[in-house]
């Protein structure tokens, strides 16, 4: 391969942006450290933040949560449609199909005046948690739950999965991973996101992009691989057998290295520390030491860091969640970080279109079917 | 704004593809001519050169063709699914919708090795004109149209859009505009596949994200824009008061001008001569008349030159298409391109993402939300 050419865009600056940080060091929402906002805000806080470019104020953030809870219920299709589908199918295919058809109900999904934007916005980040309840519903046979205004983001999500309230403590537990997964720059999805945000197409579309991009296992879909590999292992006195014959097959290991973070990433403590704690709580300290072990490991042989996405998957697991809706719940965290970058990238608009780097045949001559 | 960042990546080459290229001058699929490939080929041919890398053989050509028409049928979940979408969603927004459906239906979705790579295309290939042409039956409150494994692509698109076989001269025109249609490097939609396949996402995944992104204005929207233009002008003697008014509100006038191609389209020419021809035989001189005018005042008073979507809008029209459907026909045309990319993607994949230039607010302080 060639090496005149910007393989991956490794490091290559797209465009400006005035939503998130992100150095060697640690990692910025709208200039706010992400360690503070995971320990001392709420997700809707946040997504304020994100949108708005500054915190809320107590009154703002009230008819904020307002708005969202008047937008959890779905249309009855949506939930007819989920009955419909098929229980094998992958429950990110089923979310990318969903959030399609959510648009097609939605008389201003091609509104991208600024007070339309607002309302779609606040229409997808309340829905898309019922979705992936419903989604989860299904695939175990159960049968919907409608959503429950009083309660946050988290709190219904959790409510319309298990058909209860949850106590505090996990509903807050839950509420800080959609802190830290609620934006990151110009990830893939994002950036499909914006790509297709700058086509002019319906703000459906660019979401539909983005969760399309993020269901891959080298995005979003590692949370869910990472976690199923630390089932499988299932002690730590396995690791370092388990990772050699990986490795000498020249398997990836899901939840390791980061395309921008190559001294760790600032997420993993904040999610290591939770992960810890819940752990001793619920009496499932193997797997905990199990993600040490893996991630040691990982460190002596490839000197790769663990992401957030390894301790993330680890995070739900503990929490009582299925491994099938991890990469789910970082799309309905990741939704408040596409919507401000849609909205972004319609202030001040520019088609992205790259060029690519020709290495195929030149001058053929057409020779007839006949003569084939 | 700095200019220091590759704003719209404009030139930047990202990676290296054999499928396409494109210069000041010209266009070729896999080194023929585009000029020939349209007076000469057929769209089946032009698929199996786009992913073969060579012209097929008769007998590789009409195994190809059993391959697809064999796929032709759409499941019958997908057939309901359409009857119960609202008929006023825009049918871009209903096919990214049912593309994604259709891969909860393929039990090969997320299988991303080489066979099963090419029954997915097939399938999608086959599948997508047969779901446009339900839609737009649909959107007329016509009942279903099964396919007719006899006809080639185009014509069994036609079929099921009218309910009877086409005549020669008329599927002939429709694939002409197909092989026009069906590749163009590093074009947004296409890019948004390649960042979705880069993930290790699924085909459909891909797909889905390369037709969200192409139905902007500014992007594969632009054909039905055109066209809608053209008829609300009427008559070649209001142009000049149309497009001042336009231009002097600084509206966008869609069809004109290309990111690449700065001296003009090459796909236009041969555009323009089908139009031509059909608005002679079909007695509908006026409006290519007026196409005609337009395309010289936006040279005279913007230097912009017509691109593919302003002709082949006028072409779809010409053929008796209606206008919110001709998005779409770019859809179940590219749709080609994004499989011959998707496959080269994943051959040698590196995840594509590239970096921002923050220009954001930086080290500010939590300040808890009862003091705000």
């Amino acid at each position: 391969m060639s090496t005149d050419h910007h393989a991956g865009l490794e490091d290559i600056e797209v465009l400006e942006s005035s939503i998130c940080e992100i150095t060697q060091d640690g990692l910025t929402f709208r200039g706010y450290n992400i360690t503070e906002l995971a320990a001392n805000s709420t997700f809707e806080e946040v997504a304020c933040l994100l949108w708005n470019d500054q915190l809320p104020s107590q009154k703002e953030l009230a008819e904020f949560r307002r708005e969202l809870a008047g937008e959890y219920a779905l249309p009855r299709e949506i939930t007819e449609h989920i009955n419909h589908v098929p229980r094998e199918a992958h429950p990110m295919a089923v979310l990318r199909t969903l959030i399609s058809s959510l648009g097609l109900y939605d008389a201003e999904a091609a509104d991208n005046t600024g007070p339309a934007m607002h309302r779609k916005s606040v229409r997808l980040l309340a829905k898309i948690p019922a979705i992936v309840a419903a989604i989860a519903r299904h695939g175990n046979a159960k049968s919907h739950v409608e959503s429950n205004g009083e309660l946050s983001l988290a709190g219904n999500f959790l409510y319309c999965l298990n058909g209860k309230t949850p106590d505090a403590e996990t509903e807050r537990l839950l509420d800080t991973t959609l802190i830290l997964y609620a934006e990151h720059e110009l990830n893939a999805s994002t950036f499909a996101a914006r790509i297709t945000a700058a086509t002019q197409a319906d703000t459906y579309s660019c979401v539909v992009a983005a969760v399309s991009a993020l269901q891959g296992n080298l995005h979003g879909g590692a949370n869910q691989r990472a976690t199923e590999m630390l089932l499988t292992i299932g002690d730590a006195a396995n690791v370092p057998e388990y990772i050699d014959a990986r490795l000498k097959k020249k398997e990836t290991i899901m939840g390791f290295g980061h395309r921008v973070y190559k001294n760790g990433d600032p997420r993993v403590p904040v999610l290591k520390a939770l992960c810890q704690s819940l752990s001793e709580k619920k009496n499932e300290k193997k797997i905990f030491e199990t993600a040490i072990a893996v991630e040691a490991e990982m460190l002596k042989r490839k000197r790769l860091h663990a992401n957030v996405d390894y301790y993330s998957g680890l995070a739900f697991y503990l929490l009582g969640l299925s491994a099938e809706i991890y990469t789910c719940i970082f799309a309905m965290a990741r939704a408040a970080g596409y919507l401000a970058h849609i909205a972004e990238q319609l202030e001040e608009n520019k088609l992205i279109r790259p060029r690519g780097v020709y290495t195929g045949k030149r001058g053929l001559v057409y020779k007839p079917l006949a003569s084939r």
